[in-house]
């Protein structure tokens, strides 16, 4: 196996577990920074060890069309490409293909598309998508998937996951056949002794080591899709499952529903994933969502919220948000967040963070991103945190409580 | 006084020296980034502080027109609105007013001008320009001066260095009236105890601490002009001298004159410039002028070249510039400069640094302008380590060389 997945502790339906990859440990549930095309915006590599991001997400879509993956997997895939030694997942290119290519066909095949760049013509299959994320060779890698767009009638989001069912089992099938090719040059240093049984739920203290056989290849993980439909993400899951992958995502969501919608799917689709592997909730969300996510059992998410909206000068802070671009802040001595110790907080004013983003200077988007993804890395410490404390305690849009007896 | 300059070691006409700020002490000769905006553009001031930045230059006509003095005054002047606690320089305003505004109308009380952001109008004169700087705060300021444009004439060369003659005097006296106005709100912790006798040349070792009073306000640099012609420019650093100031700059070169020039210019005027004075070419340079004007005896430095190259792309390293975009880098594992030890080249190969580039990442900005700034400041610490050593050794565009006996 190439993956290992402990829930040490749970908190109703909320898990405090650990995610082993080739690369890196991980502890769940996680917030994924989003790397676009092996960068996220702005934030030198360093920095962002020191933010204490575990794992980076990169896009297929945007790293297939530059620098292009045979550029990549020469360079021992992204993380030798970037130089990050910790985890990494790749998304199959699918959304990407969907939202921001002009889409010329699809087929039971596949996908042909123009690039958003050049116009220039290409084709993804679910075969494909897999060849490219094993040149890219990031620890979890995802199935090939269309994201059903919302809304969409009943026929469509049946069609629509019935195809990503479909893509799923090819994308299995490429992928067990192709695994070894993926880039890394060297084995890890140290001998890879798994300190879990896979998959071995517990809701008490980590087991001791159990020597088990780690295979150093990347995890590839399935996609529920099913559109706003109970029953049919219901099918899906089944579907899924019976494919079989080490890990489950939930995709599809975040199109523009409803809020209510997104927690009403996310909430009925977990009921249908095993309990014993990592589920990732694709493209979610703000800060509140991803502490109620993370209470409901999902072991992983990821959004471009933190690090777009820091581009546009919105600021996530313990106080609620902040617009820093706004004449009020002019004058403003105080940090922007004075409960975050980040080093945007410690050391630079409001005053002084309203005038990089007024002067469009870059150190605005530097610094923003940084108090952005500390703000969400640090939420999601604190969810870890108060799972461990067990159910008395919930960390809940940004407010520790601990409800009356 | 307010300043205190130390030469501990000559070699040749460079010099090796300590310049005493009341935010900090320079080791010179030294080069100073620009910060054009209260902000090295990308560069968090924590990675300017790694990087041994040890004073750094902000814009007055920049600074003025964005996010205005007033505003900066009430934040503790640049220090405290930028969060940065070693030494600053601003220039006058006076290059960029003529430079990059629309000039409405120059008299002999001053300039009226037209904002090149939005076009409003504004005025600078020399008392205007010390108020200013006063406001901002830094711990050297520079008189308003008149740049001549090249080429002139010789009437028109005397003319606008008699100008800034007279400017240079008003400028002392408005600043002399009102230095105390300075922003700063607590005196530095310690006591502030001279380490040396303020100007005092020597070849050997440092004095023994020579317990001065330290006056805590800004110093005000006086401005040789005189076009390209020797005996304006000595009449110029004659007159300057007489009106006095605790350093001299040269200014208005490398303003596209030829390089020969330059240096003919820079050699003639410091012979004029007094020995025990610290010394500052406006403006300059490439890495390979840097060095040569600092060997020649000039103490301080600033240009933007460092910065404005990395944007675009063009790194200065041992082995010569490297425009980063070319397509030979597209997959060049090695690292940007073997012989550096910044955090870009220790960590990120050519490959990765031209992907950023070409994707127009900001990162490419923000690690392109730290390896520049790495550098630059890298070169002129082996030039004092040069000066150190004596005559018999020199660093010279980049190599150590030892004359033949």
């Amino acid at each position: 196996m190439s993956l290992e997945f402990l829930i040490e502790k749970t908190s109703g339906p909320g898990r405090r577990g650990r995610l082993r990859t080739p690369h890196a440990e991980i502890e769940t549930p996680v917030f994924m920074p989003v790397g676009t095309v092996a960068s996220v915006k702005g934030v030198p590599q360093d920095t962002l060890e020191e933010l204490g991001a575990q794992i980076i997400l990169g896009n297929t879509y945007h790293l297939y069309l530059r620098p292009g993956v045979e550029t990549v997997r020469k360079m021992g895939g992204l993380h030798g490409f970037m130089s990050w030694n910790r985890a990494i997942l790749t998304d199959s290119g699918g959304f990407q293909v969907f939202s921001l290519s002009e889409l010329r066909k699809l087929t039971e095949d596949g996908v042909t598309f123009r690039s958003h760049l050049d116009g220039s013509s290409h084709f993804f299959s679910p075969e494909s998508a897999m060849e490219a994320q094993i040149s890219l060779g990031a620890d979890i890698i995802m199935a090939f998937d269309e994201c059903t767009e919302y809304p969409a009638d009943q026929a469509r989001m049946r069609q629509s996951m019935e195809l990503t069912a479909r893509w799923a089992a090819r994308s299995k099938k490429y992928f067990e056949e192709h695994k070894h090719n993926v880039p890394w040059k060297t084995p890890l240093g140290k001998e890879h002794v798994a300190t879990a049984a896979f998959g071995r739920v517990t809701t008490g203290q980590p087991k001791a080591a159990v020597p088990t056989c780690f295979e150093r290849t990347q995890s590839l993980f399935g996609i529920v899709q099913g559109g706003m439909d109970r029953a049919l993400r219901k099918e899906s899951a089944e579907r899924t499952i019976e494919i079989g992958f080490p890990g489950y995502a939930i995709g599809g969501l975040s199109v523009g529903e409803p809020r209510e919608l997104t927690r009403e799917i996310v909430e009925s689709t977990l009921e249908h994933l095993p309990k014993d592997k990592p589920r990732y909730l694709m493209g979610v969300g703000t800060p509140e969502e991803i502490v109620e996510y993370a209470n409901l059992g999902v072991d992983m998410m990821d959004c471009v919220l933190p690090t777009r909206a820091a581009r546009h000068g919105l600021l996530f802070t313990s106080e609620g948000k902040v617009s820093i671009k706004q004449a009020r802040y002019v004058q403003d001595q105080g940090s922007l967040d004075p409960n975050c110790s980040c080093r945007v907080c410690q050391r630079y004013s409001r005053a002084y963070l309203r005038h990089l983003y007024a002067s469009n200077e870059v150190l605005a988007q530097v610094l923003n991103t940084i108090h952005n993804l500390t703000f969400y890395l640090d939420t999601m410490r604190r969810v870890r945190h108060s799972i461990s404390l067990g159910e008395e305690y919930r960390f809940l849009s940004g407010v520790w409580s601990r409800p009356a007896p």
